[in-house]
């Protein structure tokens, strides 16, 4: 059985694109290590899977290259919206994505009528450091604490968006020692849940440049939630404004905490890299 | 502009191929990092290009992910033999493929009339230890000879097939320590242009498990060249017969070392992954 996809990435994470809107997708879950495999697949961060909805206009799900369920992925909905919009599966600018972690509402943004980036509503911080969580802080917000790491002291801002990150300003975060220092910041005593750990350079108030240590995942190129964590906590100690840019290592996103509702959004780009034809073995 | 491309790939070594033999090559060569990078382009370790030849039927050229032209590859060849048979571009079982080491005779071989294997003549090994190069041997075959690595004796065995290899016969290959010993027989002053290292260990007479050491890449997942040197180093030894099936970590090649024309025979597979279009930016 052969299938048609696309391949898809947004800030350097990628992704196999089936449109499953008049088929089964069991047979790509359950392919779905073997077509992430770089080598002898067609390679990719994991797959995103389009299928009908009777909660939203349309439902996403998105498989690991490990084979295991994600319920969301910031740089994966970028790249769903605007296959589901360029197909026409969805009317409007706007629409409503059931995922597994709610229902999330992609906005297509435009330039001269051509697409040029994908807004996501994040939804809201969470900074009470017990829902965090981070220990020792009770219902307080945790901006600017001491932590202590490999004997030397930082400053963190902690911020949850779904999952619990812990933000760094740092001098220079190009030459920030990210794969020596990053572990330790993930399994400190501090995180009873772990924590991604997000190390930023403030360039001014409306450019922000940060790398990021995902919790079990190490070094990667971007981070659709640490970027609002991020943008967060700048904006929590007086470094940035509501609104602006931040420079990864796989790309640029622009975040803005809006002051009416309360909420994170993320604009970013998602461009299709290739399509093709694979033939699924039987 | 778009082009069209088949993504293949030989005992994990992956390529995309597109096929020049009505356009010119040249804008496939420009873009071929961006073509082989994993997470922005197609994905691949190099790209495999079909052009044609006043010497010979066909002429292969390969371009490696960073760029760099490689003179043959072992695993590539295969799938561009198996391609050009199947498009085509060739009549005939076996035919002559221009490469940059040469005119080489690739050879199909079937199984009930379907394409199950490809051969290559991979030419004559050369056994005279200034001309491998290994210093202290002079014109000397050097067989089952000592070398003391990390404080450590090993007796080795060791074959040019263009390029330098030090076969190690081992007893157990899946738990010798190769990423920590590895990098000491590249480097050791016994080779002068470093060298390739396979730890092999003999199952049987037509079974040996390898795995190997790449000079400038490590571990890999297979290496054509190094698997005839293995059988040719185990024939030396009286370990093989001069027809054997070498277990490398990305699948299985049957190597001969004809009895003949003293010539080395890689047979092995080559497959198409999946098809695809990709849109070059101009």
């Amino acid at each position: 059985m052969s299938f048609e996809f696309t391949k898809w990435q947004g800030t350097g994470n990628d992704f196999v694109l089936i449109d499953c809107m008049n088929r089964s997708e069991e047979p790509y879950v359950a392919a779905a290590q073997e077509i992430c495999d770089r080598h002898y697949g067609i390679g990719a961060d994991g797959i995103l899977l389009v299928l009908p909805s009777d909660k939203a206009d349309i439902r996403m799900r998105i498989i690991n290259a490990d084979g295991s369920e994600a319920e969301m992925c910031g740089n994966g909905i970028r790249c769903f919206a605007r296959y589901v919009y360029e197909a026409g599966h969805v009317t409007g600018d706007a629409f409503t994505v059931e995922t597994g972690a709610g229902i999330l509402v992609p906005k297509i943004i435009k330039e001269n009528g051509n697409i040029s980036m994908i807004e996501v509503d994040m939804g809201e911080p969470v900074l009470e450091g017990d829902k965090i969580p981070v220990a020792g802080y009770g219902m307080n917000r945790v901006i600017n604490e001491e932590i202590q790491v490999q004997g030397k002291t930082f400053k963190m801002t902690c911020v949850s968006m779904g999952n619990p990150h812990c933000v760094v300003f740092v001098e220079d975060a190009e030459n920030f020692p990210i794969y020596e220092l990053g572990r330790f910041f993930e399994t400190h005593e501090k995180f009873p849940r772990k924590t991604n750990t997000e190390f930023v350079q403030v360039m001014d108030h409306q450019h922000l440049r940060m790398r990021v240590w995902e919790r079990g995942a190490a070094v990667t190129l971007a981070c659709g939630t640490g970027s609002c964590a991020t943008l967060t906590a700048a904006v929590l100690n007086g470094l940035a404004d509501r609104r602006a840019e931040v420079q990864l290592d796989g790309g640029r996103l622009v975040i803005e905490w809006n002051e009416q509702d309360n909420h994170l959004y993320m604009t970013g780009p998602a461009l299709q890299v290739f399509s093709g034809t694979y033939p699924l073995q039987d």
